[in-house]
């Protein structure tokens, strides 16, 4: 069961960072389904914002990338709105070589795309012996592509983004590393109705700050692992005006609501300065 | 006693990443001392393979600034290069309004900087009325408007820039937020021959990984506890090719080297797929 399963059937609006055909985008589709309306956004924080002020259903935001790490800014950005996360995507990050329809491989002298995908597809460029020339954004590169009419070169992004702005895909899986992932999550505003199935495997993701004593971080994780309650990720963001204090981000494997779960918050909180739950969700299991 | 005073009185000479002026010279000085030779780099990359190469003594680089947080492109680079820590910095970063001698406030228009410096002094910029314009480096920001000779543009960056480029400084502690503290770490080769003095505050660094199981972890953080040996930060990164597993870098109180912190460290080689010593150094105690 998936969290798209769960979802009612009215048209989800989701709002995601980048330009069309943006892996952002191919994850939204890929977890809401096809049918939705996707909205793009220049920045993370207009996502949060258009999720707040209704412009749309959900946001999807990247929160970590299997090679590059936590994309922090989100992380301070949960902690500032008050939304909810209600589900987790993990996409394969696979990058595809594109071009103007009829334009042949052995004709491209230039490769374009975000400096990111340009690295993780280094040994492949090299191979092909292209120029590299970095732009703004993956699919921002397959857009001037098309706009330009350009003949002697080609884009990485996304299979989406060939299939937006009517590209050709010269070659697929251009990435050096094939372990390559981003997680995202699906955010929404606060609703008092989720429902808890519990024949699902679920997640929850917390934030707290606890008091600066020693051994602090250790009893906090003890509320846990006296419980055999897996952690899958801790993560620690600077809190600003105390320097070397952190807010600690912490997703588990369980539902905050169930009485096991609910029992280790219950002592968390007793510990914390700060306490909040960011969400219980349906965990996006995927075999590698 | 800090970390100045243990070394020997030969000329270090220093890498750091910036231009002459950047605030890592200001703390490259203000640790090593005034009779240091200095070498700009263009890259943290740069600076850890002019180390490796001999061509500095020692190299500083920032590993976590109190209000945007760690610097991860350097906890990568310790691992990947066998250098060892041998020291600490806190810098309280202060930026300053500069100008052109004998240029006046109120002929000032633009304000020229990085955009961390820019952001972190928002509140004064709005209020003096200037136009921002964002440059890639808060040191260049100044070289550019001596050489230009600009005088209805100002630049923000260190007291330092002002001395290098022979500007005159217009205001002082311009950021809106005075908490901002950077965290330096002074790097070198490996020497067998560390004195340690029983009577310092030490701290020690090292990174890890762990065996990847429930609980993890949180054992690996029961070997300091249970010696209430306290942890000063604790950071993951990414694993490339093992999606969702990472390496744990942990600060501790004390040296690696100590009774208790040697035998913590056995303990925690048993639990650990990988382990290696960063480095024991001096602490530096800055009062708040």
């Amino acid at each position: 069961m998936t969290g798209r399963d769960q979802m009612s059937e009215e048209t989800k609006e989701v709002a995601f960072q980048g330009e069309p055909g943006a892996y952002s985008e191919a994850a939204a589709i890929a977890y809401f389904g096809e049918e939705i309306q996707t909205l793009p956004c220049y920045s993370f924080e207009d996502i949060f914002d258009s999720v707040v002020d209704g412009k749309v259903t959900h946001g999807l935001i990247p929160i970590e990338n299997s090679l590059a790490g936590s994309i922090h800014r989100n992380y301070d950005l949960m902690l500032r709105y008050n939304l909810n996360i209600v589900g987790e995507y993990h996409l394969r990050v696979s990058h595809c070589l594109m071009a103007f329809p009829g334009v042949k491989l052995a004709a491209i002298r230039t490769v374009h795309s975000h400096p990111q995908a340009l690295a993780q597809c280094d040994q492949h460029i090299a191979d092909l012996g292209l120029e590299i020339v970095v732009e703004s954004d993956t699919a921002g590169s397959a857009r001037m592509l098309k706009e330009k009419k350009m003949r002697n070169a080609a884009a990485i992004a996304s299979k989406r983004a060939a299939d937006v702005y009517n590209l050709q895909i010269l070659l697929e899986n251009m990435e050096d590393n094939t372990a390559n992932y981003t997680r995202f999550l699906a955010i929404t505003q606060p609703a008092s109705d989720q429902k808890v199935d519990e024949q699902s495997a679920y997640k929850s993701s917390i934030v707290f700050s606890l008091k600066n004593q020693p051994g602090s971080l250790y009893k906090a994780m003890g509320v846990f692992a006296s419980r055999d309650i897996d952690l899958t990720k801790i993560e620690s963001r600077p809190i600003a005006g105390k320097p070397w204090e952190y807010m600690f981000y912490i997703d588990f494997a369980g539902h905050a609501a169930s009485e096991d779960c609910n029992a280790a918050l219950d002592e968390l909180k007793d510990l914390s300065l700060f306490f909040r739950l960011l969400g219980a969700y349906p965990r996006h299991q995927l075999e590698y």
